[in-house]
């Protein structure tokens, strides 16, 4: 997202100052951009119109990089559709707006009554993961007295070469159907009396950073697409997946989404099908971050330490994944400097900010939360010039960050405000503590 | 815990078959051993009398284990402390009827509201980890016209040889004042007005199976303490940690409580100082089992996956820490036979269990959850004989479970109910979809 600073405020989203955000809604505090969020989705929605795809491609949000109802809302009116892989996902873009005639449900896991659901809404189409899962839509559709639409989630065998994971598309993992399988289960699926084949999904990672191994994957979904329409089972929709990848540091760039969906698309130009696509993580993962202050500065022997008040139950992804994380300083009250971060994909990259000063001096960080784990880190050497009582942004923190959110430690959840140009709204207040244990009771006495 | 199996209805936990559990409150189901906890508590204190500690040892349970407002005032009720690491957590063990002059307060980033709060309660002590904390603790204290109970959390640089996130003695941990710092820093504590030196604590890690490293750390923290005394600041308390580990895998044995203790123990027999103990894990860990049922059965080319209705958002550790837990069949329907698990620690191991009948032929399974992620799956390669409807216990899930649960991909957390004797009782409903927005907004139009 657009950072800048303006003295003696520090960095600003938008035309909020973080401190000011801060001030007003305590910390840790998820803060996220409606400019960056609408910028993202543009990007899909341009590449896509400059490509010839504008009236046959669904953008369908996944859902579960982040749930907030008031990003669902926002995408929702900009014509989004949606990703879902539980009844919870269902419900949550239903309150927010969103057409059930554009979510599809994906997932290996969906119960009856999440089955029952998603029909009695009407949604677009089930992506099938299993000859079980096929069965028993079937008879839930059945028992409804409908007809299930659905895709086959094939798998492609193709090795997307990132975290173990968030790698899906592996002929070990437990995602989709295993191409020399599909046919047969196609038929079989055209053969139920109550399930509707109407198109082919494939999703094989994600944070995908190279469009080469989902282009190889097109491939072989296409030719099963051919194979199938000469059997009489043509398919209305090619679903291409997921799985876009951003930049998290300063190294590492990310494609833009037009260079990443080039070479998929040009597989897809000259074919008839709807085209539906779920990006996620690259339609929120820029456009959020995490506000936190300083609570203590702990100096050793070996490192130093910076306690802040966030910690691994609001952002698991370095524990669980090792993830890295830019962390930049606010930097209310420095001497002012202009600060210019307006890179590809709305991200504030830091490397050496330039609104650091030399008031304090920088030294190697870690970058920790209270939580009584060693796994909870949030940065690893992070050359920083640290005062207690200092607001950190860290940064791409908008996807899979709340939405894997705990209450370990019994911390109640953060915040989230989304800032909209001049304003701030409350999308989500911090929980209260009794809140998080207000469904429970002790044992009656005796 | 205690499980045994009746035919036709499976495994029991005290009086309560599991089938009933699942059909009463619907799976995935945390179910506590009330017998089981007690017993657990029951082994500390049995160590402790028998090595003459009675009169002079508090167990302080690690409230970060498991919060369950139900465990706490069961163990409240046996005369336990809590050893806290947040304001929530105290929040929590008041209402469970924790006495506040029982409660040490540990953890690297306590915030001042929570230093507040503590001190208003009037707990026990603070675990200070940091010259900063002592400064601010301090100051606090004042504010409120009040002296601060404190130990200093020693870092004894101990190796225990348990997984990297959970190991937090050593050096270059964020826990804890090092060794060589730590006298200057109770002079330093001793010379400030709001501040009480009363005791020293240390702790240095996690599901440690072996108490060599502990006894060490002792050795170091009682030449500190006599060092104090010579330096006129007498200690009252010597708080020792907690981290005993329990056993997981049938090939892993853990220690009894009093085995454990003993190296430690026979340290401290000829001192007058009172001893803190804080165990977590070994008072709940094996006291609870997560019930689930398996969904969807996907036989593969290369693997075999069972889906069931519990993920990763319920038990995180597998995810997080590659953590083993033991899965054993409920086994409702199937033959009688005899189950004897009745081993030291209260804990089932299945090995072979022999409840497993010739009815479905045994296959190596990958157990995983409905979330969609490679990293979501709770155990591999498990010989069972499954399917579709069956019900599983994933055992020694009391710790470190629904502590660490999220609502990951909007799924609610799971109930929890505690079986005591041939009562079942809930003691924290399943979540409402709809509770999961019930915080959140959408912004407003225009």
């Amino acid at each position: 997202m657009h950072l800048t600073t303006s003295y003696p405020d520090g960095l600003y989203i938008e035309g909020i100052a973080l401190t000011d955000i801060a001030t007003r809604f305590g910390t840790p505090c998820y803060v996220y951009s409606r400019a960056a969020l609408a910028a993202a989705y543009s990007g899909y929605r341009n590449a896509l119109d400059a490509q010839g795809f504008g009236n046959r491609a669904l953008i369908c949000y996944a859902v579960k990089a982040n749930a907030s109802l008031a990003i669902l809302n926002l995408f929702a009116n900009l014509g989004a559709g949606f990703d879902i892989v539980s009844g919870g996902e269902l419900a949550r873009v239903l309150a927010a707006g969103g057409k059930a005639e554009k979510i599809v449900f994906s997932g290996v896991g969906k119960s009856r009554a999440e089955m029952r659901a998603a029909l009695a809404a009407g949604i677009h189409c089930f992506n099938v993961e299993s000859a079980s899962e096929l069965t028993q839509l079937n008879a839930v559709a059945g028992e409804l007295g409908t007809c299930a639409p659905i895709s086959l989630r094939v798998n492609p065998n193709v090795d997307p070469k990132t975290h173990p994971y968030i790698s899906t598309g592996l002929k070990d993992a437990k995602f989709g159907i295993a191409m020399d399988a599909a046919f047969a289960l196609y038929q079989h699926a055209a053969s139920l009396p109550h399930l509707a084949v109407k198109g082919i999904d494939c999703h094989i990672g994600s944070q995908l950073l190279d469009p080469a191994p989902a282009a190889e994957a097109m491939d072989k979904v296409l030719a099963l697409a051919d194979q199938l329409a000469v059997a009489h089972i043509p398919l209305t929709h090619i679903d291409v997946g997921g799985g876009m990848g951003i930049q998290y540091q300063p190294d590492k760039p990310a494609p833009t989404v037009a260079d990443y969906l080039a070479p998929i698309l040009a597989k897809l130009s000259d074919r008839h099908e709807q085209l539906v696509l779920e990006p996620g993580r690259s339609l929120v993962g820029n456009a959020g971050l995490l506000l936190t202050q300083v609570m203590v500065l702990k100096p050793g022997e070996e490192k130093n330490f910076a306690i802040v008040d966030a910690a691994m139950n609001d952002l698991m992804r370095p524990a669980l994944y090792d993830a890295f994380h830019e962390i930049v300083k606010v930097g209310a009250g420095d001497t002012p400097q202009s600060f210019e971060s307006d890179r590809r994909e709305c991200r504030a990259v830091s490397g050496k900010p330039s609104w650091r000063t030399a008031k304090h001096d920088e030294q190697c960080w870690e970058i920790v939360g209270p939580v009584c784990e060693s796994g909870d880190f949030l940065g690893h050497d992070r050359a920083l010039a640290l005062a207690e009582g200092d607001l950190l942004a860290i940064l791409s923190a908008g996807a899979y960050g709340m939405a894997m959110a705990s209450n370990y430690n019994t911390r109640p959840r953060a915040a989230e405000v989304m800032v909209d140009g001049d304003q701030v709204h409350l999308i989500r207040r911090r929980e209260e503590v009794a809140e998080l244990f207000a469904l429970e009771s002790v044992l009656p006495a005796g």
